[in-house]
């Protein structure tokens, strides 16, 4: 089951119809889609939808309307009864919108969950956490936490065991895009974010990326997935980029070191400390070769010393490569 | 059950021993070590052995030999019958050392494999692939192809149900080093070797690592686990670094690029070819930061763009960690 149908879930859509056989060959594992949720109402179809057909009519209610009406189904009020659900709603980091609900009623049917908006997470984590656990499900986000750069995963698979101490993330393509301006080019905030504007980077409102909310959303949910927390956003200390300029950042160059928007979770005690501030980033960080629109994780171990993972497409195809790769690892 | 007791053995034992509550919690995972050979012979307890007390004699024959002493049991021939082995013997490259019948040897018994050594591999990984399809058994080796760096697990997990066109590491710390002196202190091969060679980084007889063919063991038990191929060293062109030059590398660095030793493997057609080389490597190539003793790995994938991971610890408790983290992933 999908709820939401914009153009992620229309990628999952089509890797789930093109991936069919590598899957079964694969994993073992064979994926069916029973039903997708739009704004108005839901497709159902017991035996599976008909993929190949539904990719036809493109994403959003409209090319679930007109599925529907090719395929002589009525749309319907959402019903949760299947063993999973991946949830693909617009993201409302403030009220967790209906994807809050939507995940609630999941869990309540004893579903498994794929995330790849944040909001609900964001708003509700403890809460939505704690119900998984009564109905021994489980709740995934790769999607939601930065999508195709690996970060989830690289702390419960590749770190397994192992004492995370710290984790320092560059999580936000637009804000990285913006600092790199002014760090490679010498510009202005005001100047590199009219850039990232008129280049389709950063949106006509930029708040959620410049002013370090996006990031303080994502290294929520990884801190409270791996160092055990359960915060909320207001437990995080936020600080966007907005007010760094070009002499802080020639300034750090002097060095070799650089400026960037480091969203970071630290074990302190039996505490775990959540920031999201702009940072002087030494020289022999490898953060500081994530440049552009790129991300980049930077793992603190006990174990293992520190590990850094950078890359992945941001595009939304990656985003929905993101969620059937947790639904693959939910299943193995 | 584990085979071979050297120091890597023993900080395995030291983080079972440490972690036995996290483990429980976690993973809901508990481990019981009831057998380690040695070269002069199995000691062997089944309700488990007394870890803390065996750390008390450091690692090696020796310290198996106190053991069974203190405890007032006799050493005796390696027995299969086990859920797991635990492979840690010195690596043979050649012919797979005992390594390979203790791998084998467990197989038949229906054991899981976790192998730390990579000489049984490399040598047969085709054969003992096979065995354990037919015996439903599971083989791992995150330990053997890079240690603490995550290599086997992004491919696993992280890029689940992607499909990796090809992949590029600096796998191996010691070319690494010698490479990275050349560049940034104008050195030529021999004195950069010489370096390593005090430092005690490069061994006396440094051929294996300087000839590539370190390299290209680990890149071949990455291409044959993760790209289905069913490679063995000879498949392989493999070419040192020990022909690089100063120039070679001044000239490539005129453009900003650099000159690495590449281990890669990639989809062509139906094939999959591997080689191990040094390469000039881009400025935007993010392998080009990995320097010194460091290691890296990049992955080309269709959905998600390109994943790199750096570091890792290579110390012997980084390599134990590797084989803790696989024991947890066979079993959760």
């Amino acid at each position: 089951m999908i709820t939401g149908y914009g153009i992620v879930a229309k990628e999952l859509i089509k890797l789930l119809s093109e991936k069919q056989e590598l899957l079964i060959d694969t994993y073992k594992i064979s994926f069916k889609v029973t039903a997708i949720v739009g704004s108005k109402g839901m497709i159902y179809e017991e035996a599976g939808l008909d993929l190949p057909k539904l990719l036809q009519y493109g994403a959003g209610s409209t090319a679930l309307m007109r599925y529907a009406r090719e395929q002589r189904l009525s749309l319907q009020p959402p019903i949760f009864r299947e063993d999973m659900l991946i949830e693909c709603s617009p993201t409302d980091v403030q009220t967790g919108g209906a994807a809050l609900e939507y995940i609630k009623n999941a869990l309540q049917a004893n579903m498994n969950i794929v995330s790849v908006s944040k909001g609900a997470l964001v708003c509700a984590m403890p809460e939505l956490l704690k119900m998984a656990k009564e109905k021994e499900c489980k709740i995934k986000y790769s999607g939601a936490t930065a999508a195709a750069l690996p970060t989830l995963d690289i702390g419960e698979f590749s770190l397994a065991g192992c004492k995370i101490t710290k984790i320092e993330g560059i999580l936000n393509g637009t804000s990285n895009f913006i600092l790199t301006k002014m760090s490679e080019e010498n510009k202005s905030f005001e100047a590199a974010l009219q850039i990232a504007q008129e280049s389709g980077i950063a949106e006509a409102n930029p708040d959620l990326d410049i002013k370090g909310i996006d990031s303080a959303c994502k290294i929520l949910l990884l801190a409270n997935g791996l160092l055990g927390s359960q915060l909320t956003l207001e437990d995080i200390a936020i600080q966007g980029i907005m007010e760094v300029t070009k002499r802080d950042i020639q300034h750090a160059k002097i060095n070799g070191n650089d400026i960037k928007l480091i969203a970071s979770a630290s074990l302190a005690n039996r505490d775990v400390r959540v920031e999201v501030k702009p940072k002087i980033i030494k020289s022999d960080n490898p953060l500081i070769d994530v440049k552009g629109t790129n991300k980049g994780i930077l793992f603190y171990t006990e174990e293992m010393g520190t590990i850094c993972c950078t890359g992945g497409a941001s595009h939304p195809k990656g985003a929905a490569a993101a969620a059937l790769k947790d639904m693959i690892n939910l299943y193995r």
